[in-house]
């Protein structure tokens, strides 16, 4: 649905919307037993609200396209993941709460043992969260002509830099050669870059060059590689589209960036779902709209544990009705993507969804699993119609014409 | 699914796709029994490959929507029929094996019987092959003005035209006036098609007195008429896009184009379904994608005749045990469109569609037919993505963003 179309169809009210998604919910079967990770979890929490709600199954972007965390949220938010692409650059430097402004060019950093002028380890033994802070630290010395640079630490070998100035452009390649044995890569314009990537991409250089003398002395991480050279894209806020407060919940840089990116703000919160459950608690008055991030099912779905996500899903149900309590108005509980254990990474298979409302049809499904929802009486769609779906429920859209 | 964006995420591996197409499958409840044709047919082999895919129903354009071969396969091969339409002209002339270069103006052609000035028979009494053959040899004699004419024989009354040239324009009319009694056609420009549609028109009927010259004293076959001009339409190739070398195993010269159009190879075959699976069997180790094209399921559906249509299925079936033993790791058994024998000609209806794969959740269809396949777990989608879903069932797509 296009965004202005459905802003303009928006009403105000005091309704409450939860999106929680257990990021990389859905799964494959077990080869066992034929169930996937949540048909095997015991869930008569999630079961209970799935025979309250409305089911289906949801492509995060079309038929057999796996996405990433970022895209993959962009659409449950209700935004074209396609058109509206964001730059791992960008997510990094929200991620570590650095304010971008559109002028700022944001990379993904890490930090990275060189050689004799190779890279040995792309991770830098995977230093710790304290020592990447210390050179980060160090390297905040550095000066460029006309531009700032900034950089700060994400985790372990992880930091985000963002260089800020004029006429910066993303039009730029690369340093990390994704491989050891190689050097690192100059920086260079793309072809259709022209003058300010050239620019750029010199500027780069000069900086990696400095970095690559400060931090001479150090041991694993002697050099940065940098990745993913964007500026923040144009996207219009959720509180301004559809005039809702809205509030994030998430524990992961990556979630928070995302959330920051269309306008949420971010609730303090500890690490764990209960954790999240006392924010929103305490959050509940101030917001409208809540995006709850639980990570650890995709988590334990990457490591390829079976068990371990079962495990996951389970500690989620035994708290949801905590979440129940407080009433919201719409709820939907959905990934963000698949992550079956079968395949230790993201997957292309639509996710289960529930969306509990008392204002939609019954469709008989009584249990939360993919092949339940895969009968559901949503039938099996976008993700980017989540939002105009959920909005409805709350009765924030006024109908389109008379 | 844009095809520069999936293109984008292809990788390669040495997996093999099949794409077997049942051509017209999908069909209309006897009026006796309430089963199709599909349904009516003894398909163990189909059924138990149904048991181990996910099933769902395929509109090759949209709902309500008859198309025709070309675009219906265009689509099974993942392209918007409907943007990329390929002229009948270009379908002839690649179906009887004419290269096309990006100037050339094709047409198909039908030789035909006037008498007192008038057309009256469209086909001359459907003439042999060998007959077609002698007057197109008889034809190529003829000269024109910096353009060359080449027309072939295809099967009985047709033939296929090629004008080679520069400046040739596909903005013209068919010289078919489609019923008898009506003297041929000019050729004329269309409104939009400016001075070199004007100059390919009288160009065209400048040919067409000289065939008239040419066959005065032949009898029936004394004219043709033309129709469909096109030239190549600018399709990138599956090979290209997906990096996969793709062979076709199909016996009818318009399935052989538009394979050879997408950048298939032709592989070598008999006319019968296990000549086809001879050839499959020899190229196994040549090629990524196979697309393999069983006609007379399409045939009997034209016919009107029911239980013919029932038998060629049951055919297929019967050998298809010999494809699954190649192992390929995905295999999709689906139709073009439908060809119900109780419309005796293409409908709209979706198509029966398996994907086996080992990555694909099951969904309890254990029979292959129009109504099980209605609650497949695929649901209802369009042809156009069923390539993104092969592709991602062979692992040949990253994920999209980070």
């Amino acid at each position: 649905m296009d965004l202005k179309f459905l802003s303009m169809l928006t009403v105000e009210n005091d309704s409450k919307l939860v999106l929680l998604v257990l990021d990389g919910l859905g799964g494959l079967p077990h080869t066992d037993s034929g169930l996937t990770e949540l048909e095997t979890a015991v869930t008569p929490n999630l079961d209970a609200a799935a025979g309250e709600s409305i089911c289906g199954l949801i492509h995060a972007i079309g038929p057999g396209i796996t996405p990433g965390s970022g895209p993959a949220h962009m659409a449950l938010f209700g935004y074209d993941p396609v058109r509206f692409e964001v730059g791992r650059g960008v997510l990094s430097a929200l991620g570590v709460g650095i304010e971008l402004g559109r002028d700022d060019l944001a990379a993904r950093v890490n930090f990275c043992t060189v050689e004799d002028g190779v890279v040995t380890d792309r991770r830098a033994g995977r230093i710790s969260s304290e020592e990447n802070a210390r050179l980060c630290e160090k390297l905040a010395g550095i000066s460029l002509e006309g531009v700032r640079a900034d950089i700060r630490p994400e985790k372990e070998h992880r930091a985000a830099l963002v260089l800020r100035g004029a006429g910066l452009s993303e039009l730029i390649t690369d340093t990390d050669p994704q491989r050891t044995g190689q050097p690192p890569l100059r920086c260079e314009a793309l072809p259709d870059g022209g003058e300010d990537a050239e620019r750029t991409a010199a500027l780069v250089n000069s900086y990696l060059d400095e970095v690559a003398g400060v931090l001479r002395d150090e041991h694993p991480a002697n050099m940065i590689l940098t990745r993913g050279f964007a500026r923040m894209p144009d996207i219009p806020h959720i509180t301004d589209l559809y005039s809702m407060r809205a509030g994030a919940i998430a524990t992961y840089p990556m979630y928070r960036a995302v959330a920051r990116l269309v306008g949420m703000e971010l609730v303090d919160t500890g690490p764990s779902f209960s954790d999240q459950l006392d924010a929103l608690e305490e959050a509940w008055l101030d917001y409208d709209y809540f995006f709850v991030h639980y990570k650890y099912t995709d988590s334990r779905g990457e490591d390829g544990d079976f068990d371990a996500k079962v495990a996951c899903i389970e500690e989620v149900d035994a708290l949801l009705p905590r979440l129940i309590s407080l009433g919201p108005d719409v709820l939907a509980v959905t990934g963000d993507h698949s992550t079956p254990a079968l395949l230790a990474g993201h997957s292309w298979h639509p996710s289960p969804l529930l969306l509990r409302s008392r204002w939609e049809r019954r469709d008989g499904v009584e249990s939360f699993g993919e092949s339940a929802c895969n009968r559901g009486g949503l039938g099996i769609f976008t993700a980017v119609d989540l939002m105009p779906l959920m909005l409805a429920n709350a009765q924030r859209l006024n109908k389109f014409g008379a």
